[in-house]
């Protein structure tokens, strides 16, 4: 069962690749060849169309396909991921680069560079606090709304593209995009809409046909995946032969640098680092879940396993070899790991083969690109977002749970009217808070003895003896800031019922924490229960609960009350002084 | 004990006054009477100070100290609380009005009484979902951080007033303020330092010194508490006589009209209401998160009870009554509080009297505040704001619980580099982060069945049957986004320990709730699951858990597993059926 197998040496932990190249086989090879070429049709022209939607120079977009892949295929532990410009990462990237404090310092490309390094480096630091889990702690609804919410985003910037309107001025947000109605340009939408047809007919409809005619799978999955490169080079003939650059202002590409990138060092000015740095965090953040989110399909279908921790490794080292070789950030694409995954790659020697070809497209055929129409760019956009615009999903998790469908839809409408950043922050806090609404009633029990013995019971359960003046609590929860008013209030509460109790013992067996807030909101409580007259002791505290506690005033503050090791010693001690009955 | 009194009329409820107004004495009026007198000699400049400090004509100030306080004594749980403008609300509402696209729209004015209303109705919605409790989810480390933050961007902000230099015009941040470090005037200075001196001097060295000669307490207290009205007459005084605003350019408060405010009820344009709602958001949770806090520091004292939830009904009337009496958005005060309770306020008739003297002071001496030097009040914002910074609690907190000094420490930083938003935004994902982690690990029971009863217990602590093929598991918490992957890892490494495992039967007994997450994660875990021919079941599922997983598709998936109503059918069955041993 692959599920289970665990190789757990040093070194394939570290390089993952290890594990597979170990017991490599020419099946598999001519998989991941035959994968790898179809990634590679792809990541061209996306490479060129997410650099254009960050608002970059194209070859930001082609040189992050290179190197950063290369990276990913020795640290990642994901055999299908496709690592390089992502179209979330890419509508985030334009949303700092046009924000007014980052482009008043001009030089978005520096700017571009800054937020892979920054990013790679703030991955890395996670990776050293094992902060992998973090994945965790966004749940599935927010991460969808969100997808959704900036995938609409994006939709609404290539629209214009598609039509051969001229780019937004106004910024990335919903409420701009009605001005661009006026003014449709026939040829580019011509273009635009011959793509888009194309790659909707190289979908589905040509599948159907060619199983119809008895076709061999591979060679359908072959012909079928062609659409993009088939519609880029379609549309730039017509561009180019048709001279529509000139005679109908058609938008392209335009020059595209030829040869590999030079590898860059300076990164300077430390300005910039300061102001990007709230953006790179949001960047790495969904870099970050997103790829490990798409990852966890893939590996999911052939029971693989993602590591989280090793995964912030991974992309980190990408990311800052993104930086390096002059390329935008990088993450996990959806579409892209998608027909990676469809087209039969077994491992991340495909990712090595699509970035050989990358690294060949470059140096040779980048004279080609400059006649690309944005046009069919838009259209290859827009065939790659619209699966993640999961409208429907909304209502299901509605239906499901109710917190869950407030957290998604207020992310999704977050990220349309108030930005990518606000929206997801706004989900994440809802479903905190939610989260915490649920957790933050803790069991607490009223115990008492069992005759004859020394065991303490919930006296709802058992038989047990119980002290008139006595109070014996047990929290079977860490105490934190999101529970212990609860607590209080039970405390509080107890006493109400039980006006003679004069001493109260909270016994700590399942308490494994005290945070600050609760130590205070028990410093308060002890001191308004002394002024009623009333004792508070502990019992039981676990080592590092009483080693935290005494850093602190806590049990001095307690006197007369005590902390006791069993709780059949507090109640031995009280009776003896005759202050129980 | 008054801690324990708990009268629960619903007239009470929705109007505390009547519960103390029954029994009020004539010894609690003469005590209110003082405290109010006290209170309203703070209350008026600081109303002006706070204005000018949110960058608002002084009316507003002085407007919002007469209506919302009436209003809060009639609705709010605390008997001290000093409900007013706020110097935190007040720096937070200068970054509203000073953002670009709040400045864009026009006459801020016109803004400040929309934030008015706006945290009115935000804090009514909120008490009408009954999100009172909220206020708990916001620890004691965050919001100590997060005031200190606030605090030093008011001292950073007031001590060029002190000094006579211009007034920021570069925002609200900490980077901005060398600038000023130029150009002092020393008139002003010499003003604004006469009245911190006499400020300070009628502090302890005064109280110390009366004491010493034998004063009166109740004296004491009066003579103490009148250093900011003197403060205020002296420089006004110097201000006036010597003609210090023509020979000197000393900045003062100008005119203020005469007479109380109209009452307003035109809030447009509703363009206002959307740019300022981010902001309103967060001047509500601050405003009504620092008042419960600074109510239940008094109402500790002396054991009185706040109700969150009537909270928010008093704080947003409030809040309301001062958008249209004219006023800015209005919270409970730190300082004026604890000088009331100081004073020996009893009850809110304390405020009701201070809030008259107001109505009093802005009808018949408007004409003297115009003189009012801007040094001097700022001398009067220094001295209510510097205990506010508690640099030490931080250290403190360090040492006892290191997530929480993070969390304190990074609230404060964000405060000071990236603003108050930005600031409290990350102070409140840090700790719910930091608690997630801690609660992310529920108790999971592999348990086995008591021979010879119907009884499944853990097996770590009983001796019990368990079979070969079965694996038995007790969830012990509701299963979230936050541990579903817990669970999920649980699961794959009991089964790779127990590689003949075939069935595994989850035990929801003390499952109150899957979440969304938790859903999906469960329905790809039994489809992993189902390709390595393992079969997963549940069993005593609650009803409402049963309910919700009803709605889904979750129970056909799990098919040949079942959802049984008690575990001991499960193992009845699959025993008869020879799927275990």
């Amino acid at each position: 069962m692959t599920l289970l197998n665990h190789n757990a040496s040093r070194l394939t932990q570290l390089f993952p690749i290890v594990g597979w190249l170990k017991s490599y086989s020419r099946h598999e090879f001519n998989s991941d060849l035959f994968a790898g070429i179809i990634t590679a049709i792809l990541l061209v022209p996306q490479g060129i169309a997410y650099a254009i939607l960050a608002g970059l120079p194209p070859q930001l977009g082609l040189y992050a396909s290179i190197l950063p892949p290369i990276i990913y295929a020795l640290f990642g532990t994901s055999r299908t991921l496709s690592v390089g410009p992502a179209s979330i990462a890419a509508i985030m990237i334009a949303g700092a680069l046009t924000a007014p404090e980052v482009s008043a310092l001009g030089n978005p490309v520096q700017s571009a560079l800054i937020l892979s390094a920054e990013s790679g480096i703030i991955m890395l630091l996670m990776a050293l606090l094992h902060m992998g889990g973090l994945v965790n702690f966004i749940s599935h609804p927010v991460l969808t709304g969100f997808t959704s919410g900036a995938s609409l985003l994006i939709i609404g910037n290539q629209l214009p593209q598609l039509f051969g309107l001229k780019a937004p001025s106004c910024g990335i947000d919903a409420i701009c995009y009605g001005q661009y109605l006026s003014g449709i340009a026939p040829v580019t939408l011509a273009i635009g809409l011959t793509a888009l047809g194309l790659l909707i007919f190289f979908g589905k409809p040509l599948i159907h046909a060619l199983k119809k005619i008895g076709m061999q799978p591979t060679l359908i999955t072959a012909i079928s995946k062609c659409g993009p490169l088939l519609a880029i080079m379609l549309t730039t003939l017509a561009v180019s032969y048709l001279d529509l650059t000139a005679q109908h202002h058609v938008a392209v590409v335009g020059q595209v640098p030829a040869g590999l990138p030079a590898l860059i060092f300076d990164f300077s000015p430390i300005e910039k680092w300061y102001v990007l740095l709230p953006y790179s965090a949001f960047i790495t953040l969904i870099a970050y879940v997103e790829s490990v989110a798409i990852a966890k399909v893939t590996a999911n279908l052939r029971a693989e396993k993602i590591a989280p921790n090793q995964e912030l490794i991974a992309l980190g080292i990408a990311n800052l070899s993104a930086a390096i070789s002059g390329g935008m950030p990088v993450a996990g694409g959806f579409s892209r790991t998608m027909v990676n995954f469809a087209a039969g790659a077994r491992t991340q020697m495909a990712m090595l083969i699509a970035a050989a070809i990358l690294a060949l497209a470059v140096i040779f055929f980048s004279p080609w690109f400059e006649n690309i129409p944005k046009a069919a760019l838009a259209a290859i956009i827009l065939a790659a977002i619209t699966p993640l615009v999961k409208l429907k999903d909304i209502a299901l998790t509605w239906r499901y749970d109710r917190g869950d469908g407030i957290a998604e839809l207020a992310t999704l409408l977050g990220v349309l009217v108030y930005g990518i950043e606000e929206g997801i922050t706004l989900g994440i806090i809802l479903t905190l808070v939610s989260h915490l609404r649920k957790t933050s009633q803790p069991h607490i029990a009223v115990v008492g003895r069992i005759p004859g013995t020394e065991h303490y019971r919930n006296i709802k359960r058992h038989n047990v003896e119980t002290w008139l003046h006595l109070l014996l609590l047990r929290v079977d929860e860490c105490i934190t800031f999101a529970n212990i008013n609860y607590i209080e209030d039970f405390i509080k509460s107890e006493l109400r019922q039980q006006p003679d109790i004069k001493h109260i013992v909270l016994i700590f067996t399942s308490v494994s924490d005290i945070d600050t807030t609760a130590l205070e909101v028990l410093e308060n409580l002890n001191h308004t229960l002394q002024a009623a007259q009333i004792t508070l002791h502990i019992s039981e505290a676990k080592g590092p609960v009483l080693d935290k506690l005494e850093k602190t005033d806590f049990i001095r503050q307690l006197q007369p009350g005590k902390a006791f090791f069993h709780t059949a010693d507090a109640v031995k001690e009280l009776s003896k002084a005759g202050a129980i009955h």
